[in-house]
Formats: structure tokens, C-alpha cells, sequence
């Protein structure tokens, strides 16, 4: 543990304050002339959350990783969260067997596999076997599956996902990523070896060879398939241990997310998940219903990020006021210390995740107002919190919920 | 010293610049609507100020720890003073001596202690032996200190305080803290012993064992005493060793503070003390008077943290506008860099500390023109210095002052 995160363990305090954060997945956008030099945020009408600042509102802008860097959802909550993404990396297999909403054991070492095309010398001539159909996938994985249980004493887990991919996961003692990927990354190469990152680590070599083992039994069951006849495994690695957000904040978490990945990441840090509500109207209403059994509450809105990957500024805009309609049900019951932000910016104009920093706002009888109108992009530049990273954010609002105590006299 | 404090280091010239540091205590504050949207400072009458930002000022905010930590007046002045809190912690009994005026020497160890109550037993009934009125406090210590100068070859020195609170100071050779309370806390328990933090430090099992010397000495002579029978001790520590504000500036630094405890953390970074004045405006006076003597002056104002923490809005706002009043004394004689600050906030609201980052201005010939209208919380969010750690402020003071070499050709 850092000396800065020993001395905010150290002072801090349980005052039974409740915390709640939503996350507008991909909020933060940028304003172009095309749409009217207004991001989404800043175009759609938002009653509730106009209502929310001038009760007095800290507003400020948050660095998802640190500056120009673009993240992927696993390190954008993560750093929501509080854990710096660069101390506690997700591999890729990891994300994706969260995605699928597969359950992962300490130690299991996860692997992101897609089908491919290889030639009669083995070489690669389609790294997505031509994209076969999602039930074609999910048959190969029926005949791996069948077939190969165990490699040694360690299980093999095998998980159809959407067309060409796949999930594998190993469970056994003493397995560690990551490895290098078996993906040659082009066609015309034959299938890689996958490789210890660090050659000196007996678990990672141990990995390296169940994984050339697989492949001994898996290629010859797939021999006669066509185009499937082959398959390609990447982001190789496995669980981190992460110290959970329960012992780092002090604060008894739940998660009300609908994707089967943010419930994944929320997992990873020991959050219990709430399955149930589908859209944000009905979490929020869970989250009142479940007021008492919880102390912080992590609240995840998909819909924001999937407009702006789509490039749809109409769809982002219009997720933004599904949200704001349904905001007076969360306020009703208000909690200490409500942070609305997002993990990252997925700006419409640029159809995909950014490294712009996200706004956020938080709202507690500690928060001040910032005397700003609204709640946007443009605003919280000038807001009281400034721009800071995002790995703080969980920090200010134990502040806020006066979870800390003073610090020397 | 880290690689950036050698850098700065290297790069200090000497200018005869003369800078000025003018620590409005506990200044920052949140507007809330019970107070208008309105902060003190936002709703003092300061003409003075606000000619002085009309002339061009540099505004900014200061986090005095890190995000969220709410420091004491140590931890907050010693970031001020350049010096990373976290690197530099000074124990409550060093603070608890400075703020009686006692000088302290280096490698003195200190304790607070209370007096208490103890049952036949010996078990704490009362951690604070019914708050004793401090002519009983400091009778007790007279009694304590007549009877005990020495443990062996060591000094061992007792002052009273207010009400039960006292202080003892061990002076020797190769002593250290810091060591666990001998205060259990909470009534029913005994006193605890005095225990090491660092079990292999030698120098602090001679304090643990001088602590259970001097309970066996002590304990004897209160024994008939009602009902302030026994004592415990907290936040035992010894004076840190910190670089010298001069060697680490290159700058002659004199303090003008009222309070003891302001007084003695200038003095911990060896600041010359200005003893004489007692209000704002003389204070500025005698900076006026010595300004050929030194080169930095620290200027402690307290009374806006006193009504901060009473809460007392209209207090705050009036001690802003005396310290306004007697500006003018100050920029009659204008330094070459003037820095007007807080070492943290106190929000009226909180009725305390806060973590809320305090407002800071820079006035220089090298400051530029923010376009501010005021110094207020609100405006400086949007000032050119943006949110800041305080442990850089004397950094900028430096820059402003021409101080520093070009970095590299």
C-alpha cells in the first residue's frame, strides 16, 4: 500500500454515511461546430439535474488514467473505484470472461480466443474465420467443451461469446499471466506460442504449456470444421488480487448494473451485485429499496456510451434525458454524498472512448456551490474541484461523507 | 531530498527579492444557501484586496494534503512552508508543546497527557478526571515537577496546559518516537504501556521504558489526589528533523505570528521569530519596520479559523475585513512577492477544518492579470494557477521572485 493510501486508511472513520455513484458510461463528449458547438450533455434538457446544481453542487473534470490516455472500461472503473489502473491491470481475458458474465476464481487464468481460418500448412489466411455466426461458435464450443474437461489436474472452462469469439479459462494451482498472445496479429503466419511475460515465473511457464497441450487436442477436433478449423487466443492472464473496496473504504458496496461487464468489474473488487432492475428508473428505485443494506452504491448507465460509439449524438442526448426523468426517484432518497460522473468520454464525433476528462459533480452538505447553472462539460472546468484523477474521486467522497479524520493536530 | 527538491535546489539564485506570506488562517470556505451563496470572503467588503487583484494579480487553489485529507495546523503549515506533510509529520505532543510556547530541542521527545481518574484498581474512570480547572492542572504539575527533573541521566520536563491537559517533554540522548498511547481510550481499562512503533528501534524502547519509569515515579506522588489520581499520555513523538527553511530557499525567513503554536511551527523549520505584535495591522507595521532584516516573512493571522470553527459567518467575514483595513500597511511597502492564502479552509458550515482546497493569490511583477474581479473562492477556480498542492506555493513565490536559473538550455 502507498504511504498516501496507508495514511487515508489510517484516519479513516465509519460514520454510516451513504455514498452513491452513477456512472454515465462514456459521458464526457466535445463540442464541434458540426453539432452545434454543444455536447450532448450541454444539449439535452435536463430539469432534474439543473435542479440538483443550484442546491449547490462541487463540479470539476476528472483524468481517467493520466493525461492522453483513452481507456478501456476495465481500467476506467477500476479507476472509479479508487484503484489505479496502472498499479492493478485487467487483462483482456479477464474483461471479456466478465463480459459473458462467467464468475472468475482467485488464481483462474483467463484467455479471449476468437475462431480462425488456417490453411493446409497450418498458417493463418483468416484471423475471424470470415466472422462465422454466433450458433456456429457456440456449436465449436460444445465439441471443445465435451471433450476437454481437464488438462492434467486443472479444469478447462470453455464460453461461446458473439460470433467468431470465445472464452478459456484454466483453474488450477499455481497458474499466473500473463503470456503472449498465440495470435500472429496478421495473416499468412502460423499460430503463436504463447509466451511467460517474465521467464522467470514457474506459474506463467506452467500456463505456457497447459495452453500448447489445449492446442494439441483442440486443433485435431477442429480439423475437419470449415472455415472454423482453427483458433487464436490473446489477453491471456489471469485474476488480479485486488484488495476489496470494502476493506480499502470501509463502506459495505453493491452494485445495480445491467452488462454483464461493469457487474464483472464491480465483482472484482468485491462489490455485491444487485440483479434484478433493467432500466435506470428501476435501479434507482432497487437502489431506495435497498437503502439500509448498503453504505455506498455504485449505479452503472450504459446507454450514454453506446450513442457515442455509434457516433449518435441524437441517441446520447436522449440517454442523458431517460436519466435526468428518472433522477427524482434516486433524489427521494437522497443519499450523504451523490457523485454523477462517467468512467471516460466516448465523444460521438469521434465514435469511441476518449482520454478527454470527464465531468463529474458532487452534491453532499459539504459540497458548496459552485454557482454554475448547469451540469456540462464546459462548466465543470471552472468548478471547485478542478481537473483531477479519477482514482481520487471514491477519496473526496468519503471526505464528504466525513469519513476521515483530521489529519495530525 | 527528492530528485525534484535537488533540481529546484541547483537552480536557486539568490535575488535579494523579498517575499511575503500572509496566512489568513482557515480562509477558504463552501457558500451554502442558508448563507446566501455567499462565502465570507465572497461576502466581505475588501476594497483593498480588490484594488490590489485590479492591479494584477495570479489566482489559484491549494490542496494542503492530498485530495479529501483534512490537515491540522501542523500538517497544513508545514505544507505551506514547502515541506510534504506526509514526508514531515510532527506528533501531537510536539504540536501540543509548541502551541504552550515551549521551544523544544532536536531529539526532545513529547507527550500531551491528561490528567485522569483511576479506580482502586487502577482503572480509568474519567480519561479527563472531570476537566479539572487549570489552577488544579497546574498545581498538580508543579507538585510533578518538583519532585521529578531526572529519569537516569535524561531531563525530564512538565508544563501545564488548559484544564486536565499537560505536556512532557524527555530530554536526552538517542531518544525517538513515536510510541502507542499509554491512553486506552476509553473508561474500564487500564493504562496502557507506552509501546514502540518500530520494535527494532532502539531509541524508542528507551523512551517506552523511560515512560514506565516516570509512571513509577509520578503515579506515587498524585495518589492521594481527587480526582485527578493518574494520567495518560498520547501522541508521544520526538521533534522531527527537518531542512532549515533557509538552506532549503536560500532565503532569510522571520515569522510575525500571535499564537504559540504558529509561532513554534516557524520556528520548526527555523524561522526567526518576531516577538511584539498582537494585531493585524502591527504585525504589518513591523514587517515594514524589519523589511531590510530578512527576506521571507511568514505573517499568521488566526482569528478567521476562530470563527470558522465557532461558525460564527458574520466573525469570519468581519476578521477578513480587519485584516483588509490594514493591508494598505503592508503594500506601503510592497515586497517583490506577495502570496495572501490559508493553510486550509474552515467553512463556517463545518464548524472545522475542512479539505476543501483553500484560495490563493500572487501578486508580482511576474503574476500577470487573472481578470478577476475579487479574490473569492468562486473566482479563483477559474485563476491561472489552477488547484495546486501547497507544499509548491514557496516554489512559485521563488519562480515570481527570480530566483531560479532556466532549467536546461
Amino acid at each position: 500500500m502507498s504511504r498516501l493510501d496507508e495514511t487515508y486508511s489510517k484516519l479513516t472513520i465509519k460514520t454510516g454515511a451513504k455514498l452513491v455513484l452513477v456512472v454515465l458510461d462514456g459521458l464526457g463528449d466535445i463540442a464541434t461546430r458540426a453539432q452545434g458547438n454543444m455536447t450532448p450533455l450541454e444539449a439535452a434538457a435536463t430539469p432534474n439535474l439543473d435542479a440538483l446544481v443550484a442546491q449547490g453542487c462541487a463540479q470539476g473534470r476528472m483524468i481517467p488514467v493520466a493525461p492522453g490516455i483513452t481507456p478501456g472500461s476495465g481500467p476506467g472503473h477500476l479507476a472509479l473505484f479508487g484503484y489505479d489502473p496502472l498499479d492493478f491491470e485487467v487483462g483482456r481475458g479477464v474483461i471479456e470472461t466478465l463480459g459473458l458474465g462467467l464468475e472468475l476464481k482467485a488464481g483462474d487464468v483467463a484467455a479471449r480466443a476468437n475462431f480462425c481460418t488456417l490453411n493446409e500448412k497450418g498458417l493463418v489466411t483468416d484471423r475471424r474465420a470470415g466472422r462465422i455466426a454466433t450458433s456456429v461458435c457456440e456449436r465449436l464450443c460444445g465439441i471443445l467443451a465435451s471433450k476437454i474437461k481437464k488438462l492434467g489436474t486443472n479444469d478447462v472452462i470453455i464460453v461461446p461469446g458473439k460470433e467468431h469469439r470465445f472464452v478459456v479459462i484454466f483453474r488450477g494451482k499455481g497458474l499466473e499471466g500473463p503470456l503472449t498472445d498465440t495470435d500472429p496479429n496478421r495473416e499468412g503466419l502460423p499460430i503463436n506460442t504463447a509466451e511467460p511475460i517474465d521467464p522467470k515465473s514457474a506459474a506463467q511457464k506452467k500456463v505456457a504449456k497447459l495452453i500448447t497441450d489445449f492446442y494439441k487436442v483442440a486443433l485435431p477436433l477442429l480439423k475437419n470444421e470449415k472455415p472454423a478449423n482453427g483458433f487464436l487466443m490473446r489477453g491471456i492472464a489471469h485474476q488480479p488480487e485486488i484488495p476489496t473496496f470494502e476493506a480499502r473504504y470501509q463502506l459495505k458496496p453493491a452494485a445495480l448494473a445491467v452488462y454483464p461487464m461493469y457487474k464483472g468489474l464491480a465483482q472484482l473488487v468485491g462489490m455485491t451485485k444487485i440483479e434484478g432492475p433493467g432500466t435506470i428508473r428501476e435501479q434507482f428505485e432497487r437502489y431506495v429499496a435497498e437503502y439500509d443494506n448498503y453504505d455506498f452504491f455504485f449505479i452503472h448507465f450504459k446507454y450514454t456510451d453506446k450513442a457515442g460509439e455509434d457516433g449518435d449524438f441524437a441517441a446520447k442526448k436522449k440517454a442523458i434525458e431517460e436519466f435526468d426523468a428518472a433522477l427524482p426517484v434516486l433524489l427521494a432518497r437522497k443519499p450523504d454524498v451523490l457523485a454523477i460522473t462517467g468512467d471516460h468520454s466516448t465523444p460521438c464525433s469521434l465514435k469511441g472512448h476518449s482520454w478527454h476528462p470527464q465531468p463529474v459533480l458532487l452534491h453532499s452538505a459539504a459540497s458548496g456551490n459552485d454557482k454554475l447553472d448547469r451540469f456540462t462539460e464546459t462548466g465543470s472546468h471552472s468548478g471547485s474541484l478542478g481537473i483531477f484523477e479519477a482514482k481520487y474521486l471514491i477519496r473526496l467522497m468519503q471526505a464528504h461523507g466525513k469519513m476521515f479524520d483530521k489529519f495530525g493536530a
